[in-house]
């Protein structure tokens, strides 16, 4: 790959499997609201979670030469599946700084236990690659970490069930282990479970600490921004582009679920 | 496309977005157990029926090909989002027949029917297509169709949850309105329903008849294959070729749920 010349006044690139990254580009808004950005979400081929990890690395490279098209600085993947798979050959392959969610989402769960008994819940594809517990294990050796498929909770939120007594009756049934083993702080390893937020709090009840990935992820891009000096030059507010590879069926209303308001986004052609 | 030379030994060619069409492939067995058959599940785009119809047409269109590289005689299209979105496209594009599963269904549907009021329970890309109204208005004009999207169902059932509680309130939530409106037959549009029978029979009551769309292709294909003179030679039992794009995360347990017994599968690439 051709060598790209990173300038501190070009964007943060972020993508995600679909369109939950968007709570990261978010964060990020409001943490440096003078970067721009260029989000892409891969919605022609979500779910990542419940795919191969062979798959999973392959599609996140194709997303990174997607950003890199648009001449970003640094890559920040805001999809947990996608940084517990392909943090590693990204960061071999691309001359840019790659960011994952999984090791501030794990920093921030040891600094929180007070028991050392962490729980993570995550697609199979996160849960499957270990991640979370060796980045735990990073900063904590002696903590126990607890982890717990959920593959329900992505369609549940993309059907706007949060709020309903069944998305209540899935999580008691995914989180009866994790009590059980008294874990007394909870990762939110999706970028999707924090629309879940009350529910889970409900589940595992108020003294459990919740550990959201998404919004840890965007005080390290900070910090590397800082340190590479890429922090943008001036105070003009940040130009936002937001690029998708399929407009679903839903698109309008999951959309707005995310973002809260109205956000203009373009389709582009991949693979 | 080039003119492909179509010949009754050749294979039955069927795919699906994912492992749900299995059941189509399994009912051909049972149907026709001399003739050979090549499945392709496309596991690494799946599901389909959240994403817009421009990318369903364009899996589609790329799937028959891979079919046509197997130099298939007839292509089924077992999943019901691709058959109401593509199957004209496919028809023009390909030079031997495509069959899809929604007017097999829609007939059967017809023909139970007692009272005109037929529900239709799909993914939510084949009820915005409209596919079932129309071929149900085919087969009887006089016919009342109301259509419900349900897309928790599928990752209900790759959870394996098919048999608790939660899936019979998830359905009780889906089909109450079905319920009101007196609906006397119900068309089970998706490949992965008929693993949810018995909690649809108990959501809809013992009266209300299911149509198994899945069921209804089957015979079409025989139909097509007689008249057209492709049926197989000799009495030699059927060799099968199953392909998929990925192997996902859980892949083993789910084709084991599919098809009940183990089957060698291949992973192909696709783009």
């Amino acid at each position: 790959m051709k060598k790209n010349n990173t300038q501190n006044n070009d964007p943060i690139g972020i993508f995600d499997s679909g369109l939950g990254g968007i709570t990261v580009a978010k964060a990020l808004m409001k943490l440096m609201p003078h970067e721009d950005l260029v989000y892409f979400g891969d919605t022609a081929r979500v779910p990542y979670g419940t795919k191969s990890r062979e798959s999973i690395v392959r599609f996140s490279v194709e997303n990174a030469e997607i950003l890199m098209k648009h001449k970003v600085k640094i890559i920040v993947v805001a999809c947990n599946s996608s940084s517990s798979c392909s943090l590693e050959t990204l960061q071999a392959q691309f001359p840019v700084p790659v960011i994952g969610v999984i090791s501030p989402g794990a920093r921030q769960a040891a600094a929180a236990t007070m028991n050392n008994r962490i729980g993570v819940i995550a697609t199979s594809a996160t849960v499957n690659s270990g991640a979370y517990d060796k980045f735990v294990h990073v900063f904590a050796p002696q903590a126990k970490v607890f982890s717990q498929a959920c593959p329900l909770f992505v369609p549940l939120v993309e059907e706007g069930w949060s709020g309903k007594k069944i998305a209540l009756d899935i999580a008691n049934e995914y989180l009866k282990n994790l009590k059980k083993y008294k874990v007394d702080t909870l990762v939110l390893g999706c970028t999707h479970y924090p629309l879940l937020k009350n529910i889970l709090r409900q589940a595992m009840g108020a003294k459990v600490k919740l550990v959201d990935s998404a919004e840890e992820v965007v005080w390290e891009v900070k910090r590397v921004l800082q340190e590479k000096a890429l922090i943008k030059d001036g105070r003009a507010k940040g130009k936002y582009e937001f690029l998708v590879s399929d407009r679903p069926q839903s698109f309008e209303k999951i959309a707005q679920r995310f973002l809260g308001d109205k956000i203009k986004i373009k389709l582009v052609n991949t693979k």
